[in-house]
C-alpha cells in the first residue's frame, strides 16, 4: 500500500547512501568535529553569506528546537508561536520540560505575523505572568504554507523592534525556498531571523538537521547544550557527511523542488477534477477535501492521514510527496481517485 | 595517523551499511512502528528471555541515560553514580538539566558495590537531602573493568532490598559480554536490573542505542517521554535495521569480542615489553603507563588520549580498539612503542 | 485613598497577630513539625472527616501549586486549567518551570465542566503531545465564581472515571464555602479532589496556605518536595499557629462570610443604582460596569483593579472586600459613585 | 527541655512583632511595591553605599538560593560550593531541580578559596562538562566559620578573573559581620560579590531574607524569577516590616552579637572545663567534644544536634545559642555539664 502519509517513510537518498559508504573507513575526529561536518558547515555558511554563521547538526528536529529555544531564554521567557506550530502542539511538551512556557496563537493558515504577535506582547505586561521572548516560526508551516520575503522582512522588523528572538524551524525548509515563484533564500532565512533549522530527515537524508545561528549571544558556548541535551553524535560525522552531499551541488532544492512539483502536480489534476482543498499550500504537503466515501475507498489503496472534519459529508486528508515520490504513484492515486469519485 | 582514540572513529561495518541499502526504498512506518524496529525488539526480547520485556531504540547514549532516569524518578529523587560515572562526569549535566541530582561515589575501579551505596544511603535520611533512588552502573566502566555475575546479583539483591532502582549504562555493552572467562548474558542483565541499554554506537553502529526495560513502572507511556526529550526519530527505521543486523546472528557479540581480542593482545604485548598499567582492564580500553618521552613519540604517530599522571615521569593513556582495528594496527603500535621506548 | 483593590492590603487579623503574640517565647521543633502546625493540621483532617488525609502548610499560593503540580505528575504529563486559571496566567510558568505544560481552556465563566475538559483528552490521543493527567480548578474562580456540590460530583467522576487528578486551588477557599446558599463543605472538597489548598493570605493571615492531600500517591514523600522548591519554613509555626487559630472555632469561615457580605451588599446598592455586571459572583470579587467617566471619578477617591473594557463607553471594574472591609467603607463607595454617576 | 538545637526555635524578637502590630491596618499595595518593603530597601541599600543595589526580600532561604542561582546561569552552567554547603546537601536537590549541577569540594572549614576553585576550572574544561560558573559561598558557614576581609577579597578577584560570579548566602550574616575583631561590614559583602542575601529568620525575624544584588545582569526582571518560584509574598509588607525594623536602628547586628556572645561565653566556660573543639567557630554555633556518656546526660535536660562521631568514646555536637538565648541559659547548661562530666 504506497504511503502518501509522510516524507519520511523511505530511507535516504541514494548519493547520501553513497557518501556514507564512500568515507565509511576514514578515521575521523568525534562528535562534529570532524572533516565532513566542517566541510558542511562551510558550504552552508558561504550559502548564508556570512563567515560568522554557526552551524550544528543535529539528530532530529524536537531536538534541535529544545535545544535552541533553551540556549536562548532565561527562566522566566517564553516562546510565541502559532497554535498550529510544532513546538505547541506536537513535540510532547518538550519546550515546557526545559522549563519556558508557549503562548499559542491562533492562526488561519499557520503563519505568525506582528499583528498576531501584538496582542500577546500587550497582554503579557507585567511580572506576574511569563515574558515573550522568542517568536518560534516554521517555515513551510505544518499547514505547507510557506512565508513571503516581505513576510520575514516584516516579522524581523518587528522582532528587531520589540527585542524578540526570531527562531525559524526550518524542518522542510527546502519545501519552503523551492515553490513556485519563491522569493526567500538561505541568505534571507540567515539574515532576517536569529536562527534557524534546515531539514534533512524529511529531505532524503537518514537523519539530521543543521541549525545555522546569527545571534551572538544564542552561540555562546552552543555545543555544551547540545551535549547536555544528548544531541550530539559520538559519530557526528554521519551527519556533517549528508548535509556535505546535500549542499555540495543543489542536491537538497532539487530533491525538494521535486517533491513540491509532483505534490503541486497532483493538487492541480485533483482540482481539475473538482477537487476543493482545505488550504491553499504550494508545497509538498496538500490537502484535498473529499467526500467520505472516497477518502475510505481511497484509504484501501493508500496510507494518508485523515485531516480535518469539513462539514458532515466531507474530510480534509493530507498528502505529502517527498523526493522518493514518483511520477506513476501520483498518476495511480488520481486513477484510484477517479474511480473511487466516478468521475 | 592512526586512532586508538576511540571505538567511533570509522563509520559503520560493512553488514551495518549493506543492511541500510537493503531496505532503503521499502515505505515503512515513522517513529520506530517500523517492521525493522519491531523485529529487532523481538529479537532482544529473545535474548534476554522475557517476552514482556519493553525495547526502545534511540540515537546517543546521553539521551537514553537522561530519558530513562527522567522517566524513573519523582522531583526529590537522585541518582547514585562512581564519580567515574559518564551521567557524574561526561553529559554535561544531563541529568541535573531534567532535575535530579546525581550523588557520585569515589570507587577505585568504576564499579559500584553495596558497600559503597550503603553509606550514602545512611547519610540521606531525611527530607532536607535527596532520595538516593536510581542507582546507575556503567558495564563495562569508563575504565573499561567490568562486573562478574556474582557483583551484578549482588547488587540486584541490594537494590531490591533497599527500594532502589538498578540501571545499567551499555555503552559498549557488547565489550562486557565477550572479555574472556566472562559469565554474563544479556538474559542476565536484563533479569537483574530494572533498566539498560546495549550500545551501538560503539560496537560498529551508524549511530543507535537499545533500551530494555524489565520494570512495569518504567515501561509506562515510556514513548512520551523518548518524544519529549527529542529522541524519537522519525525514519526509526534506521536504528531498527541495524540492531536487527546487530543480533540476527552473533554479529554484535562477534565485534565486540573482535575489540577485546586486540586490546588484550596489546596489552600483552607492551606487558610483555615492561609496560605497567593503571588499572587492570579485560576489554577494549586499556590504561598503559608510560614514560612521557615515549608517550611524546607515540603522539607523533597516533591518536590516544593522555588520562592521568602516574608520577613525575609516568603517565598513563587510553587505547581504544574497535570492530575496525585490524592486527597490523596493532603490530604497528608495538613496532613504534619498541622504537620510542628503546626495547 | 481606600483600597478595594484586592483582599491582602492589610496585614493580618488581630487575632491571627494575638495567637503569634500568645505562644512567641515557646521553643518549638522547626519545619513545620511544631506542635501546632501538628495541631492545625488535626483540625483540618477532623473538619475534612478523614483521619488519614495530610495536611501541609506553605507560605504562598504559587507554591502550593507548583509543589503539589510537580508532585503529581510524570514528566509528559500536563494539567488542564480554565484560561482564567491562575496557573495558566498569573504565576510567571510557575508550573512550565517545573517541566509540565499546562493546557488552557476556554470558559465563560472560569470554570471547568467535563464538556470542556473531554475535547482535550479527544485531542491529546498520542505520545507526540502531552497527556492530560490532571485538572486544575480554582473555588472560587479567579472571577468570583464558585461550584456548586453538584459540579463538584460531575467532576469528580469524571475524572475518576478518565483516571484524571482533581486539584482545586482555594486561595479563597472561605469564599467559596461561605455564599449565600452555598452547598459545598471543606468534608466535600476533600472527598471530591485528590488534593486542594486552603488559603489564608487572601482571608486575615499574615500569610499561608493549607494544603490538604487525599490521593496516597501525592502524600508520598511529599515534604521532600516542599523543601526542594523552598516552601518548608523552618519558623514553620507560624503558619501552624495562625490555621491553628483559623480552625480552632469558626474564624476562617466568619471573616470570608464578612467579606462576602459586604460584597454582596456593595454589589445590591449598585444594583439598585443601575449598575450592571460583567459576571455575576456571589464571593468578594465584584465586576460592576460603569461609564469610563464614573471609573476615572472613582479612581480619584479608590483603588481598584479596572478590568476590561466592555464597550465603547463602558469599562468593568474589579472590586474586592476582605476580612478588613467596614461598612463605611461601602457606604462611602456608593456614595462616591452616586455623586460620580449623579444618580 | 531547653533547646540549643537552632536559633529558630521561638518567634520573633518583640520589636519584631510589635511593628507589625504597629503597621497592621494600614492599605498597602501588595507583591512588596508596599512602602516598607522599599523603605526597608532603601536603608539596605544605604548600608551597602550603592544607590544602585536591588534588594528584594523573601520569605525563606532555599527560595532566595534558588531563585537567585537559576537567574544566573545558562543550563549549562554550573555552582561550585563546598561540600558542607547548604545548597549541595541540606536543600533536597532545590538547585538540581532548576536544571543545575552543584559541584561540591571538600574543605576542612567549609569555606572556598581560589586554590579549592582552581582543579575544579581545570578539570572541568570542554563541552562534555559542565561549565562552572557561580561560586557559593555561606558566611558564616554551615559550621559556624567565617571569612576574613582578605579572605574574600581573594575569592573575589580571583571570582572576576575567571569570571565567575560569587553569591553568599547569608543566611546568618549577622553573626558573621559581629564576630569579635570582624573586618567584614555589609559593605564589603555588597562590594566583594555579585549578590548577596541577610537571613532575618535565624536572627529574629518572624521569616524572611533579604537579597542584595550588585551584578547588572542578575538584576534584570529578577521579580519575574521571584514570582515563578513562588517567592513573592502577596503580603510582602511582612518581609518589609521586619526589615525596615531591623536596619532603623542597629538591631540587626544587636542581636547576632548577642547570639554570638553568648556561643563565645558557653565555648569559653566549656574549654576551661577541659572540653576541646571540633572546630574552632568564632559565631553562635559551637562543636564541642564531648565523652557519648556525658553526651547522653546532657541530651536529657538539653535539644541539641549530635554531629560527628570524632573517635570511640568521643562525639562532638552542635550548640546554637540566638537573639533568644539568655545567659542563666548559658548558665544551666554549664550546671548540667559539669554535673554529667564530673568536673
Amino acid at each position: 500500500m504506497y504511503r502518501f502519509q509522510d516524507d519520511y517513510s523511505e530511507g535516504a537518498h541514494p548519493r547520501i547512501l553513497d557518501a556514507l559508504q564512500r568515507y565509511n573507513m576514514i578515521q575521523e575526529e568525534g562528535y562534529g568535529l570532524d572533516r565532513y561536518s566542517q566541510e558542511a558547515a562551510q558550504r552552508i555558511r558561504e550559502m548564508t553569506g556570512d563567515p560568522e554563521g554557526d552551524v550544528h547538526f543535529m539528530p532530529g528536529g524536537t531536538q534541535v528546537n529544545l535545544v535552541t529555544i533553551d540556549a536562548s531564554l532565561r527562566p522566566h521567557e517564553a516562546c510565541v508561536a502559532a497554535n498550529t506550530g510544532h513546538i505547541a502542539v506536537h513535540e510532547t511538551g518538550a519546550i515546557e520540560a526545559t522549563g519556558h512556557k508557549v503562548i499559542s496563537v491562533d492562526t488561519g493558515d499557520g503563519k505568525l505575523s506582528p499583528d498576531l504577535i501584538e496582542p500577546v506582547l500587550k497582554e503579557h505586561h507585567f511580572e506576574h505572568m511569563v515574558k515573550p521572548r522568542l517568536v518560534y516560526i516554521s517555515n513551510p508551516t505544518e499547514l505547507g504554507t510557506v512565508y513571503s520575503l516581505r513576510e520575514l522582512q516584516n516579522l524581523h522588523e518587528y522582532c528587531q523592534s520589540q527585542n524578540l528572538l526570531l527562531y525559524a524551524d526550518g524542518a522542510r525548509l527546502g519545501a519552503a525556498l523551492t515553490v513556485k515563484d519563491s522569493d526567500v533564500t538561505l541568505k534571507d532565512m540567515y539574515s532576517l531571523t536569529d536562527a534557524f533549522s534546515i531539514g534533512g530527515t524529511k529531505n532524503g537524508a537518514l537523519l539530521g538537521e543543521a541549525l545555522v545561528i546569527r545571534n551572538r549571544e544564542i552561540k555562546k558556548e552552543f555545543r555544551y547544550l547540545i551535549k547536555q541535551k544528548g544531541a550530539l553524535l559520538a559519530k557526528g560525522r554521519i551527519l556533517g557527511i549528508q548535509f556535505s552531499e546535500f549542499f555540495g551541488d543543489n542536491l537538497y532544492f532539487d530533491l525538494a523542488r521535486h517533491a513540491n512539483t509532483l505534490a503541486q502536480r497532483l493538487a492541480g489534476e485533483l482540482r481539475n477534477l473538482g477537487c476543493s482543498f482545505w488550504i491553499d499550500s504550494p508545497t509538498n504537503q496538500i490537502f484535498p477535501v473529499m467526500p467520505e466515501g472516497v477518502v475510505e475507498r481511497l484509504s484501501e489503496q493508500f496510507r494518508f492521514h485523515t485531516w480535518v472534519k469539513v462539514d458532515e459529508q466531507h474530510t480534509a486528508i493530507r498528502l505529502v510527496t517527498s523526493w522518493a515520490t514518483k511520477e506513476e504513484d501520483i498518476q495511480n492515486f488520481i486513477r484510484s481517485y477517479r474511480t473511487a469519485a466516478g468521475c
